[in-house]
């Protein structure tokens, strides 16, 4: 892929936000390194009106472009549906495709209904997330060490290895309580684990990290710190890994992964995978 | 559906975090209310010895329940896809039904690679999420009130309204700068906005919500508080809209809203769609 590569121009049109369609559109085109795309999302689409003016949008942009747009839809409602297909874009139907699939396969009838991909604000499992996010923010970073009992899962690691984002994705996206608590040179020096975490060692698992990448981290930070050196950092990490694998304690290398691998590695881990 | 319709296994096999193909199977299922579901997702099945564990996975539970589960896969090594197509499954092969028919209206070839739907770590857009994220923290409820000049966008609501929730979610999805900033009694009595975010006000976007599901919440918090009254959640609410209906501040009820309907908006109306 260079710059000088075509741009396509691709539409994620929804009932809904559009979100798992967007992030799954980006998937399936990463596939395709030879085209440069520009995604634009189109959420809340829910009248017939809204789909008068979105196909508008897709015909004007073939018309400017010089070649249909692509375009991603999970619309459900068949009248708002077929005005859009009708528009000059390369169609895709992320939803019909598989529910027709899923229909025929066991001999049912789908119910056609939107905007059901997310949990509605009331429901049972909106509050559990909620009540994850606010335990997750209350304990991180070894804060209110009080309630660590009640953390479905702990992440250790040196200061900035990826333990708050990787605890506030588990909690928004699985509703789990997930605490995070800070490996220091004091607890390196007493070589022992943190008092207030050793009770919890089965809830307990390690995030590591590369030293260079960590010295990088930490000087965006505080840059020029003894902190950000590349040597306290390589010490820290040693010391880290050393009392992990003492103590028995899972842990992965964030260095090269993504939010969401990591979360999912813990999930497998700790065996919370709900 | 009720407790004694059919339950049916669902597996969701990917050979990177299967995150997205999770959330975008249970809004495909969420179309089949006859049908009560249970999700099981396999990640990181990036070997024949593993794709050869899932076959037998996915045989085993149709032999124990009589019929075949469903299986959506987002494989894209063919032989890891040819080895789990085999197995006794209703299978749904989320990428390749939309990568080939690309392929065809746009006469290229995929790349066929593996596990890119998620940030490197290393890439600039994890960065900035990671910054975002760190920001949107320490900017949580009107903390830390320097720097609100390089926020995206500042939410504004009253105690428990959704600030919080929404600001991580679009840091964390969209490398959004959210802050939050309370709306209190205290303002109320004023009749200003206060000072600290008056300067931003094109930053500004308001949530409200119900007094009765707030005074639920707050209760949920701090139980039989006057915090949580209804009464004295009927007069913040009622206060905080007046107040931004006179600033021009838009604004959105989250009584019914998922946080990805929240954070979608917000997105649209601060034109931040990026």
């Amino acid at each position: 892929m260079n710059d000088t590569s075509p741009l396509r121009t691709v539409y994620i049109v929804s009932d809904s936000t559009g979100i798992t369609a967007e992030t799954f559109s980006n998937s399936v085109l990463a596939q395709f390194d030879q085209v440069r795309f520009r995604s634009v999302r189109v959420p809340f689409i829910d009248t017939l009106a809204k789909a008068e003016d979105v196909a508008q949008r897709i015909d004007q942009n073939a018309q400017e472009t010089g070649v249909p747009p692509i375009v991603f839809s999970t619309l459900v409602n068949p009248d708002i549906l077929s005005r859009v297909r009708q528009a000059n874009g390369i169609f895709l139907d992320l939803f019909g495709t598989f529910v027709s699939h899923i229909e025929q396969a066991l001999g049912l009838k789908s119910s056609h209904s939107i905007g059901r991909s997310h949990m509605a604000a009331d429901s049972e499992r909106y509050t559990q997330r909620i009540d994850a996010i606010n335990f997750s923010l209350a304990h991180d970073d070894g804060q209110f060490i009080r309630q660590l009992d009640q953390a479905d899962v702990i992440l250790v690691g040196v200061s900035r290895c990826g333990k708050t984002p990787t605890s506030l994705y588990l909690a928004m996206q699985y509703a789990v309580k997930a605490a995070n608590y800070p490996l220091t040179p004091d607890d390196f020096e007493r070589g022992v684990l943190p008092a207030t975490i050793a009770p919890y060692r089965e809830k307990l698992f390690g995030l590591s990290i590369q030293p260079e990448r960590l010295s990088k981290v930490r000087n965006e930070r505080r840059p020029n710190s003894k902190y950000a050196e590349l040597e306290q950092c390589r010490y820290e990490v040693a010391e880290a890994e050393r009392m992990m694998r003492r103590e028995g304690i899972s842990w992965l290398s964030t260095t090269t992964k993504s939010i969401e691998e990591i979360a999912t590695t813990v999930l497998q881990e700790v065996r919370l995978n709900r």
